[in-house]
């Protein structure tokens, strides 16, 4: 008998950013699996079972999960934001890819939430209001100099850019780095907006420009979103400013 | 006396992808701006009045939506999935910079959603798990060039792409001029997925390669998502084929 692996997407950290779809997947779940306080703020029943996984690499925790609901059981991957976002859908794929062969038979059902940018965005106005890139700047799987072809071709092609991933304390330089390369190709007056732990009245939010942004200031939970060279700020009486990417690109750009 | 203008991402199509925020703050408003269909689907109730609004033009309904806010009252301005991707709140961002001083000092809330590329992607499997992109094809707002030459960044760059607005009746010929700009840079077997109005359980999910694409086949309804090189497809028994893009890039790519 084959179960059930619901690789699910819960928002960017606010109870009220969750779906319907992600509450209906947890309820129909036995087992979860993910990062302890993902797991911690679920309120699980007395017959839902935190599977304690303190392995840090992703593939493993999604063979587990997989060894789980070929067994029958109904197992959650639990992720914050959105599971195909830099979070565990694509390692789930690859443990199905490279895996027992009956793990093709088990149901996977992938529910997607609202990722961190997009939330981020939500809470400063619309900087991804035209086109954009999601990129990770942790360089564990890739390699820099891909991150740094990446950076300069988003930059140079208009695109507004969210990094997630930004910096954490084995990885100090990158978002330095990062930063670096961007001010080689975009104007010193470019808008980035910062949010940290950001949800409907939750977290910090604010924007500084390119030139100004310093990489200290910046943590893992915070997301950043360097805007295209037509990013504007709006001051507001009372209220912080709104950052915005117009939908249009002028036709002498 | 100032009202708020909410604009609310309902997701991308199944009621059950609404976000529990998106939900509390359609029951918060009195009015409605919108596509009619997505203001149908919203079961409003007695006091709840949907604005008709035959208007095509965004920057003109967002400026009909702060009036309102501004005498007093509480305004939705709904779209599917998210506000901020290729929707309303980068339109409603800059009619408050152009437009009358004392709608800054409306309450603007932007309420995220679970936007099409991530339902889609969901769907098939992690297209999306590495660096990604994405773009609108519509060629209304910025020139075509510029269009051009971000598809040959962020493909030349290793970039997934998602696209948005691929083909309407007055655009006709963009997708497939697009495809064969990728077809100059993208191997031949890149692995393409192609859903249409997808939820759970609902719409039309399948994979084609970059050869095989025909932009005659896709409607504006259709989410398309270009793999890198190193994109995926896997056979399942009794399945739709998995998707993924894989989180890492070779040291020696």
């Amino acid at each position: 008998m084959t179960g059930t692996l619901y690789v699910i997407g819960t928002g960017p950290g606010s109870p009220e950013q969750i779906t319907l779809e992600a509450q209906a997947a947890i309820a129909a779940s036995s087992h979860f699996f993910g990062y302890k306080p993902y797991i911690e703020r679920l309120n699980l029943g007395p017959a839902q079972i935190a599977v304690p996984s303190d392995n840090r690499e992703e593939l493993d925790r999604a063979r587990s999960a997989l060894v789980l609901a070929a067994e029958g059981k109904s197992v959650a991957m639990v992720s914050g934001g959105d599971p195909g976002v830099f979070a565990m859908a694509s390692a789930v794929c690859e443990a199905i890819d490279t895996g027992e062969p009956d793990w093709r038979g088990i149901e996977l059902v992938i529910v997607p939430g609202v990722t961190a940018m997009l939330a981020t965005a939500a809470r400063i106005g619309a900087p991804l209001g035209n086109d954009f890139c999601a990129m990770s700047l942790s360089d564990n799987l890739k390699p820099w100099e891909v991150i740094e072809q990446r950076l300069r071709a988003a930059a140079g092609a208009g695109f507004a850019i969210a990094f997630y991933n930004p910096i954490s304390k084995s990885r100090p330089w990158q978002l330095g780095k990062a930063l670096e390369i961007l001010r080689e190709i975009l104007p010193p007056d470019t808008v980035v907006s910062v949010g940290r732990g950001v949800g409907p009245n939750r977290g910090t939010i604010g924007h500084r420009s390119l030139s100004e942004l310093e990489a200290e200031t910046i943590d893992m939970s915070t997301c950043i979103i360097v805007g295209n060279r037509f990013t504007r700020a709006i001051a507001r009486p009372d209220k912080p400013d709104l950052v915005y990417t117009p939908r249009w690109v002028p036709d002498n750009d």
